[in-house]
């Protein structure tokens, strides 16, 4: 099998894993409105390398699916929350009607709920059958990332910062929290799980952050100069939203030319950890290289 | 001690659990409306059930703590989500302004999604220091009845039936899930953490369901013949609304004979425990002749 195929393979995994398991935890009123927003396509970027992180320490991802699983819940739940009229008032997500949009505003708070929740339902049901540390350890790493010293705060400092003008330590602590926590989260998690030592978690943390800062820049980047049907939401809507964002503060070249810095010390990283024919190694270097 | 100044003491206790909790575990940009909507009152109902069960099982009450912070936190978020425009549309909640009346609409999401994970990392952070079974089933009990086949369910099928006559059945349906299940939750995680046996552990969860049923139909009552200065919101508001309620279903005789049957039957599964002497029996006797 070639590295696309394989690829493609684990997509098909997570998605199939994701219907599987919200069918398992999720009562028939809330799965419509819940299904829609986690069908609605995404690269599955966090379960993916989650997973691949898992594969390349200990050969095997099983252990970790339930928690792959539980990472995309608690990200469709975020951008669900997100999408909102209170929030960023966004109509259209991974190109189709976001959320409240398709169903209707109190449907779509409720399945952001019912996802958090059903979250860590799948993960300690995981724990109750496989009652070791290394799994309490991956749910403890996700729900500090995601909670109010993580995700949340991020998302909350970016609201704050909607219409005005921040400096550069604002910008890294909206992208350290809002995006940052919640890769970190899932490579980490994937790395626990995977039974790596301390040495090698601390360099896959580094690695993780820069990954999610590269990430968000990145995202900034193709803002201005992505393809819109590719990137499935209008091009410039940062601009158009009075957002700050890297090229905002930095300009275009120096955050292209940072980026490139960011994405080889994750990669670099990544070959001292002896990953360089590991799937994990191409994943990310494709999506380095991705253009939507 | 006496009755009164024991019941007291244990309020105390909890409120001031929870905002060291609360301090402990939530960023300092989401500290002030989470503090405001878990200060702003409240019963203490769900955490005073569960440590008052698990002393009345184990003679101790200390390590139910986390997890009775934890429902109060999972409660609140309920009730701040519950209100907001898109749902109930509620200004005033424990005779103050709303979190989103409060602060703003995207704030009290935040602050809602916020208080689910901060319970959850409470709950997480008990059993990683007390890696033990018993704590795990407690956390398992109290995700499932929060979540989509629980009280998101019950939220759920609220908003659909406003405006609509329902029948009994789905009236109970709403009952059980939105209010039923924390309340079952919170009594059963006490008693798990006490170390209840399967035979208690059987009474206790029938307790708990007509407990929660008739704490239900005492608020139906209550919205009709309270003071509105002691239930801190506007009597009638279930008439305003256009809410069926037990009384608008049954007729005002009907609910009252059915909750003093109801809670009849906690009082004497509570006896058949040996509990009479106990400090949950006098609570809840209390508790069922509450007018506010």
């Amino acid at each position: 099998m070639d590295t696309l195929d394989k690829k493609n393979d684990m997509i098909n995994v997570i998605n199939d894993e994701i219907l599987k398991y919200l069918k398992k935890y999720s009562g028939k009123e809330m799965y419509e409105p819940m299904e829609y927003s986690l069908k609605a396509g995404g690269k599955r970027f966090r379960p993916m390398i989650m997973l691949l992180m898992c594969e390349a320490l200990s050969n095997d991802y099983k252990d970790a699916i339930p928690f792959a699983v539980a990472i995309e819940c608690i990200h469709t739940y975020s951008l669900i929350h997100d999408d909102l009229p209170s929030m960023d008032n966004d109509d259209l997500r991974r190109g189709v009607p976001t959320c409240h949009k398709k169903f209707d505003e109190a449907t779509a708070i409720l399945a952001g709920d019912g996802l958090l929740n059903i979250a860590f339902e799948i993960m300690l049901d995981k724990l109750q059958n496989n009652f070791e540390k290394k799994y309490l350890k991956a749910i403890n790493c996700i729900a500090i990332s995601s909670g109010t010293n993580g995700m949340i705060k991020g998302q909350a400092l970016d609201i704050k910062a909607e219409g005005k003008n921040i400096n550069e330590k604002e910008l890294f602590n909206i992208y350290e929290n809002k995006t940052g926590k919640l890769i970190l989260a899932s490579m980490k998690a994937g790395a626990i799980i995977g039974g790596a030592s301390q040495e090698q978690l601390e360099i896959i943390e580094d690695t993780a952050y820069k990954l999610g800062i590269a990430f968000q820049i990145q995202d900034d980047i193709l803002d201005i100069e992505g393809d819109q049907e590719k990137i499935g939401k209008p091009i410039n809507s940062d601009l158009k939203n009075n957002k700050s964002t890297y090229v905002s503060i930095y300009g275009i070249e120096k955050a292209k030319k940072d980026y490139i810095n960011l994405s080889s010390q994750v990669l670099k990283n990544l070959e001292s950890l002896g990953f360089v024919n590991k799937q994990i190694y191409h994943y990310i270097k494709n999506l380095i290289n991705r253009n939507s």
